[in-house]
């Protein structure tokens, strides 16, 4: 086993952490520890909430979510020897949940707290618990669905420059500027989604690791939020970057800096509930090298990765098509994420018919290994996305010759609701 | 091989077809021929353009294409016994060129007439023809790239009914009137992309298969454009649809009045130089067959596949990461399409590394089986969309870790241009 | 569609073929036609039977198969500039039946005439016609089952020199000279299987091509059966070489003198049942290459190969394991024919419970794409082999857990038997 | 983490191990736990040799090995209400070497000791020493090889009842019997392998687990070795045996006493070497539950399992064929061994043209992922079979197309050797 080199204790408050927690992105967070290149070392981490939601039947947690501390993050980590304008490998030997925590949670979450990507449809909050069978998971809180996950981390990220992150809080500004009645999250008349465009730093609850404390409240200012990936990666969330892989990040700080966390058992593309892979607190494994001047001769702007060949290997696939015209029949512009809620939709109702409640159908979409493709980006106005459901990780057959020869019924439970 | 039911010439102007051409959706074009439920047919296809593009060396014909008569479409065919409410069962069962036409092309339209995905970084004409060798492909056009398509009609659809078409004219309509400055293709000043935001239906070149000359003009005026894909299927291109799928489509119609053609050898996800595909004449075998009132069994509105376990199975990929800023540094919000956009720019920059020019590396994105998967959408502001490129389709070694110890230099050839 | 340079008739009797028919391999017979390194080139072929089954419900063709006169095969083709000490590289572009003739059949060989790998289980005649609908196969006399073939050639090899031949002849009458008891194929009292252990040189109903007549009775005393496949790859019944692999064989002579035939079009590992695959009379399209002096250059003995990418991409297999202890307890030394046989044995059984005859079963597992894997060879006695059935080619559900839910009863025809 | 019921020491003796090894089957050998149907546990397991192989750069372990009290294994197991003629179900649901003891080994045998499946080529004992990299391994005895494992158990079965280890007893005495010379391992003079046909019960260094020390010498008379996998499956040494998979084992005696253990890391199918896999000692969680009767319902002989999805999948395989001649020109009757032995060393031929010794690549076969299928069994006297090498598993490219250009020469280093 490598040399446990951060640790995090799911049992104490954020303060009391082994490690101090990381939860914005700046070039000044000190490191926590250092890495030799071509060394393996293990990293804990806690699930992105802190610690905040229990393994119960309630999604009281879910609803209650504070969000302005997340995500809990773990690093920075200094890569000796890596320079602005190098690339950092890092490969991804392996990852799991604790041995005396052995489950991981999905939430949807209030359409006025967080919201998701069909925060319109499912306004309230709900929860799943998914057990952890080594590869294996299954939820009491969704029958009859069983698959291996292709766990992996959501976020790895090199720390930005000062220059870079200053860039980053101009852009995002200027988004957040557009849209000045967006302050709250949601139209509570409409219900139509109305998060913020962007998240602007944000001092409250801000973690900078072992940072000086006095040297907090200004850099606390400047910080970027960990929500969106970046030209750092950060929360890429790619289900895809499981076991094997072999990452490529660019360097913009001395040390690379790197910090990792929000591990997920498994997802779907896209992670449409936003919480909504399984997410779990646990350890990975890594070994990072350097590519010396690699981001000229990549020639590339942001990440880049090789899979690790053992995504699970599905063929069986029930796919939906969605295209750019939204539920009430407005037509937008090529607009692949509409086409994407469309396919999400049509593929929640579908699986209605087989006894699963919508919010089970859209807490399966966003855990398991489903494929959201970009099929068709020129056709204007109609952009055509696929949601392909793997059969395999049902229990049942939920083939559309099944469907249409009489189905398969069954009550399947219901996920966690508030108490 | 199934009966022929429906012939093109592939030498032959539009006007001199065996059988009259379709390039518009409306529910009054009678029926060029009936089909049995559980039938199989050999229907026959016009590339797209309807052969507007010769195999030769210059890119004028991509140039100079006339747009407005496209798709060139074969049909409708009356399925028996078809009712609305139905849904129309479509086996794919094998596809190919014409024996004395075995090749395709990949065109990349001029910005001010009709652009692509990334037309603002390729304004102008390019094509790349394509032998095709049985299952597999290569170009003259783009060397030392050599892979087997995954081939599959870019169209396949059911008529709309009266209500059904007057919907899509609605919407589509109101988006035109959002963008009424945007009636010419292009800002040529700026070169930044500005075609319309849709088309309305186009008197111009319409072609309405065996519809009475003098009900023609009034169809006209209603039927719609081929280019979106919609309720009724249409212009899908999805790369995965492939011999041995099982399409479910709505029946909207009597008889159904099912359409197809734009065949293509294969694509990548999003097809996204617009004549994206490895376009080609040739013919489609099918069977079909009806689930009765099989919309409100499934309760899904749009159409539905299962894949047919043949698509190429590479499993050796680079995968390119994008995130929805623009690239001169303006935040959107939540895009997938401009996460596209990056990451596919990024992998054009890293292919020319390898001795491509910037179109060889975007005809390739757009027409070997790349696949672009929505990694994140939730978090905001930077959905992540993620293109991986099968590193088996080329002669070479695309590998990272090959390009960070020197690399493979080379020279590929290039696209064909006007001339 | 490239050139044709062999052509059959499936109506005509094997002297009144277009171009003559080849059934030994001998380094003298006369090339049919040349090819230049580079060319693809068309090659019809017949069943390698020669017209002897008939499209109907009876098993009387194959009782009464003539097996002296098979294969029947396409060739020699001279390869400009081969000599001996190339490897010769195949490329395996598209193949698939006549466009008259779409349906292949497969056959249970009496005991007493031609065998199979379960004889003993299955001494009596029986017979599948399958319909080939494009990529997809089902049979009205093994029904629920529908799966996509790889289609393949059983037979490609290249003329061995005479020295080569000799070296046939004398260790297979070595082996043939270890059972002088065996020249009648089966032992009538025990019905166990007594085939010969090889197959000499066989004069009677010899096909040499092109030879002249004069020279025929000489080379017929010692041309090689085509049954074996041998250094010059021959009869290899490989399921994965499909479309768009490519082969790599050693030449013998001058011009390589290249055989090719016995299409199928799906076969599972083994071809058990002897006429096992799905075979049809067709058409093949290949390219010819040479690697000059590649025997020296790659150091091997046989025939080697890529696959093409395109087998059918299951993943939801039923696994049986089998190991070398015959049916009647008997211990056998690490035998993995044996395992083998155990593994069928207990697939066939299995299968039985879902309403297939063992016959049918027989029929499925030498067809359909089945997995046989040595999985084990050293663990004495007892060599282990798997045989992974795909759940994807049923239409219904054969998982173990449904069926020890109950299963999946049903009557499933039967195969056609001798009338 | 599920409970671990059995502990050993990779440090400590066998005798003082801290719960008792079993190294025959026997059914009175007393359960050391017992399971709940749908219980999870966790077992850990010695490696087969118990603690016999050191992590050092001399084969010394390996030429010294004792084989009599291999596999030293973990169990007996009751589980609770098992039946005779019930089928227990086993989940695989991860397992991995210990934290302190995250390497490997893969022995080559000598030939007076041991052996393996090219004893003849390999005489002498050599080793390679694997770094386990969570899914990732290397070895420093064998260069530019790097890959994930399917990790799985070698040996996972049940007790057989006293009338079943009789069967055993008596079909291999019989098969003794037939090579009363072969007592010795090898015949020094020719060096041809002259195992003993099947090894008897041996008492000397037997471990029946806590058997009362009075009863174990009446039972170490009959008790069977643990080297062939039998119809309680057993030594299976099936690659695809990994995470996620559910394995279905017919049960002998009341309580069906399972034992496992001999854990590999990954495995080329046949583990051809013998001591063949990436063996370590480590930890396996598995899940167990029974069908009752289901024997019965199942109609089979033999154990089965269903895969668990996550195999690694390559798709770029260098495939090699073999018949069944011997190197010395000698014919064999169909026989898959031959024909898998001939394909073996071509493909070791091959890999050394890449600078790896014949040791190495033997050594390669047998630990990667490599598929070896019994392509064509039926065509006498030669049967086919193919052995699929991955290409992905090399950080060169083994393409037989970059070698006939040239190939990509190189320094490999070497397995270890004997001091």
């Amino acid at each position: 086993m490598p040399e446990t080199i951060f640790e995090v204790d799911t049992d104490a408050p954020i303060d009391e952490q082994p490690d101090p927690i990381v939860n914005r992105w700046h070039p000044d967070v000190p490191p926590a520890a250092s890495i030799e290149p071509g060394e393996k070392v293990r990293i804990e981490c806690l699930d992105w909430t802190g610690n905040q939601v229990v393994n119960d039947d309630t999604a009281n947690d879910i609803r209650d979510m504070r969000l302005d501390p997340n995500h809990h993050l773990s690093g920075p980590f200094e890569v000796k020897g890596a320079e602005p304008g190098d690339i950092l490998v890092v490969d991804i030997l392996d990852l799991g949940p604790f041995p005396d925590h052995e489950w991981g949670f999905t939430g949807i979450f209030e359409q006025e707290n967080g919201g998701g990507f069909l925060t319109d449809h499912f306004p309230d909050a709900a929860k799943a618990i998914w057990d952890l069978d080594g590869v294996m998971t299954h939820s009491r809180h969704v029958e009859d669905v069983r698959f291996p996950g292709c766990a992996h981390p959501g976020i790895m990220g090199t720390a930005p420059s000062h220059e870079l992150l200053e860039e980053w809080n101009r852009r995002e500004q200027e988004l957040i500027d557009q849209g000045p009645d967006r302050e709250t999250a949601v139209n509570h008349e409409t219900r139509k989604e109305q998060p913020p465009l962007a998240l602007p730093p944000e001092p409250n609850e801000v973690l900078l690791g072992g940072m000086d404390e006095e040297d907090v409240p200004e850099a606390a200012e400047k910080a970027a939020r960990t929500i969106p990936p970046r030209e750092n990666a950060g929360n890429c969330d790619i289900k895809n970057l499981g076991r094997g892989s072999r990452v490529y990040i660019p360097v913009f700080v001395e040390g690379a800096n790197f910090i990792t966390g929000d591990l997920h058992f498994s997802q779907g593309d896209g992670e449409i509930t936003f919480c909504g892979a399984i997410e779990m607190a646990g350890w990975i494994d890594l070994r990072v090298d350097l590519i010396k001047n690699g981001v000229a001769k990549f020639g590339t702007d942001y990440a880049m990765f090789k899979p690790g060949y053992q995504d699970p290997d599905f063929s069986n696939y029930v796919v939906f098509e969605g295209y750019s015209v939204d539920e009430d029949g407005t037509q937008h512009y090529k607009n692949a994420n509409i086409g994407m809620r469309r396919a999400c939709l049509d593929a929640i109702d579908y699986l209605t018919n087989f006894g699963y409640t919508a919010e089970q159908a859209y807490i399966i979409l966003s855990t398991a290994p489903v494929e959201s493709r970009i099929a068709g980006i020129v056709d204007l106005p109609n952009t055509c996305v696929t949601v392909s459901v793997p059969n395999e990780v049902f229990d049942i057959d939920i083939d559309p010759d099944t469907l249409s020869n009489g189905g398969v019924g069954g009550d399947r439970g219901s996920a966690a609701k508030p108490t």
